[in-house]
């Protein structure tokens, strides 16, 4: 590309049809504050490489809650607190290991010779560690069908869920809500039927070998045997493997719960000019798993909140309702930080207009997603020409998260989040490339940009 | 990111509203080929990893033409033939180089004590060689209205444009377009005012210091003085020790031009079975620049180029129209190839429907650019629904490449461009890390299905 031979029609359309009002010319300010003075990319540098993986309970987690509360504390917000929470306390023990044997026959004789090959494996999150190593037979199967045709041969076996994330699905989160039950319930669905171990073909569609953790949830009811994911390209090696012969997996994972420990919501505060009890929430979580440094998932989200509070404070704007500022604890292996703040919320009477959640990553702008009545999606619905020049074009159905679910299961509160493109997400997701070098600074600003001016309107325009 | 909370409207739109139609069923059917069969992103890996940067005239570029008229001749086109054009054949002739120095004041000494820092640096395209070291002291301009003020003190000195890229521009071509002028007219502008040497701020948002090349423009009226650029640190660096005292360059560069040689652009065809002689045109450029694999500029565009190919091929696709699927030469450092298939076109007196270029990148869907009348323009953004569901919601005005430009002046073709989300792509463009690894398999796939798409409603619609 030597030359530039086009001009934006979204952004020619949005000067030429807004750059009268006033709602445009604010959120042009917060885009020039964003993408030319703003510090989120600092803060996530600071937040991944001084801290890192800060699974709940850890050193690291600790790190990550001061760090977060001085943050949001030197952008000069109204309040600012630490809300408490008991999370669950899961450690990893130590590395984890897994190798696979099997026979490779030789030209001239029968028997062939056994051969070993070591697996990039890393244990689910919130599983049990095997005590010492295990080993036994793998039979793999495709989905929970064909797991259940065949159950009769799965007694004292190491059970391979090899369910691919589905290419088709253009956006990626389909294909993970496709899969991501494999992770969830296939250890106790295996061990229903008397497997001793579990290995579950990673969601995603990178092109690399690394293997991406998350939580596996245990059924009470069945021993909770060990269970770990591999990459992509150890899944297909060993399916091929299967197709000729007999594998034997040994497996030594060393997962276990301490006692719950204490941790915080850390909540900033911009208080409400006109309707200070009423609420708007913004926020991301501050956990993340151990692997990595949890870059995209979810420091993006939680130094896009701070740069929303930072852009508001350094516009001088002051909001209609009150506005909070939340970096949730415990995403991950638990979700208490989100239940504690709809719990309290509940508790006080609060009134909450609308809540946002950015946990998708940081890259770049689709749109926004909304959870709410028919009446509140086409109000903002006419708001995408404002939002559309930034990269947020795709105004959709079914906003959420994790950490601000509850909120609408208690209180009934609109939910919204930040879309960003998902093509990338799940190459790095729980996974050890999950580092700050693989989000992009402008994608970043611009998820923070499209927040912003969002959470502006909400404010000003109500629902 | 724990659970998957929504369900884009999009996709959903699209099930409900166009499952029953032909054009949407036929556009599910290219994304599901491209997405699960396709074969661009080890198309580019070779291209890319065991060919290379491939310039004008280099063995590179013979070895790529090659590879291009045989990959396209493996998926049977109806035709496929070289086309000669004769193109620049500009020589780096060895690594550049260039060190700064300069006096860092010694606490207790008036004189101070020198230092040099080494640059990295990297020749501007199309410029010539120092020959030899070229001392001179350096004069920094921030754009061409500084350098007229400034004009009376530049004789026998290197002037430094440290334009800067500037972050407002939402879409990065824009700034691109607004920066790219020192690159272009810089080199002369000074030399006409008796400068000696340039040197230029790279052209990019990048966090690195990489610098970033690029064909410059010499004006014949005025000595052809050496010219490089410099990565954004250095540039930071550069600019603030000139702050603070007198700052010597010596630069060595090595660049000249051999003789003009015979070049190729690469062609295959799939004749029309209702207007075999009215053509719809669809390509990237084969040729790059030297320091990288030219994997994004424009290694994206010639495999998507090949992929759609494919995929008409594999779905078994009878085009109303002949389509041409066009590998350019020449595109970077003389834009020959594309003259040469205007040319042609003329002589025979051919009727060209479309041209599409893709030569943006090979990040994720953004949309469409079209040039031509509105009631074409009209007509195509009612295709957007059937797109969008495959990334590209923006339909743009403003659509056209370097190849395909001088199509539209000799026969007034409309013109469209692929439009990929353009944040990181002068993160990567001329500069070293343009290489496979920044490609992105899925987004690199989905280029290449809304391009199928587009082409396909144009074969079939007309405009």
């Amino acid at each position: 590309m030597k030359k530039l031979k086009l001009l934006s029609v979204f952004v020619l359309s949005f000067f030429l049809t807004y750059s009268q009002t006033e709602d445009s010319t604010f959120i042009r300010h917060i885009a020039d504050y964003v993408l030319t003075y703003g510090n989120s990319y600092e803060d996530l540098r600071i937040l991944t490489k001084q801290i890192g993986g800060r699974l709940s309970g850890s050193p690291q987690m600790y790190k990550a809650e001061q760090w977060g509360l001085k943050s949001l504390e030197n952008v000069h917000p109204d309040k600012a607190w630490l809300q408490e929470c008991m999370v669950p306390h899961w450690v990893r023990g130590a590395a984890d290991e897994a190798r696979a044997s099997y026979m490779v026959p030789l030209k001239k004789e029968a028997k062939g010779k056994s051969v070993q090959k070591k697996l990039d494996v890393i244990a689910l999150g919130n599983s049990f560690g095997s005590g010492k190593p295990l080993t036994g037979e793998v039979i793999e199967v495709n989905d929970f069908a064909d797991l259940e045709n065949k159950k009769d041969q799965l007694r004292n076996k190491i059970v391979f869920y090899n369910y691919p994330f589905n290419p088709r699905f253009v956006q990626t989160f389909l294909a993970y809500s496709d899969a991501v039950r494999y992770r969830g319930q296939g250890p106790s669905r295996a061990a229903k039927y008397g497997a001793k171990g579990v290995i579950i073909r990673s969601m995603s569609h990178s092109t690399d070998n690394n293997p991406h953790t998350g939580s596996t949830n245990y059924n009470d009811s069945f021993p909770k045997i060990p269970a770990l994911a591999i990459g992509l390209r150890d899944a297909d090696w060993l399916s091929k493997q299967l197709n000729s012969g007999k594998v034997e997996v040994t497996m030594n994972t060393h997962g276990y719960f301490r006692q719950d420990t204490l941790a915080h919501n850390i909540i900033a505060e911009l208080s409400g000019s006109q309707n200070p009890n009423e609420f708007i929430t913004i926020g991301g979580h501050l956990d993340s798993w151990d692997p990595a440094e949890g870059a995209h998932d979810d420091g993006a989200g939680v130094v896009q909140t701070i740069e929303v509070l930072r852009v508001f404070k350094a516009l001088g704007y002051k909001p209609r309702h009150s506005i909070r500022f939340v970096l949730f604890a415990n995403e991950e292996n638990g979700g208490r930080g989100g239940a504690k703040y709809a719990e309290e919320a509940k508790a006080k009477g609060e009134k909450h207009l609308l809540a946002l959640e950015s946990d998708e990553g940081g890259f770049t702008p689709r749109g926004i997603a909304f959870t709410g009545t028919e009446a509140q999606y086409s109000k903002i619905t006419a708001w995408q020409k404002l939002l559309c020049p930034y990269g947020a074009c795709e105004i959709q159905t079914g906003g959420g998260g994790s950490d601000i679910g509850p909120l609408a299961r208690v209180l009934n509160t609109p939910l919204s989040s930040y879309v960003p493109d998902s093509q990338r997400y799940f190459d790095i997701h729980h996974a050890r490339n999950d580092v700050f070098e693989n989000v992009n600074k402008r994608e970043l600003e611009l998820g923070a940009v499209n927040i912003a001016a969002f959470i502006y309107l909400v404010d000003k325009y109500g629902l």
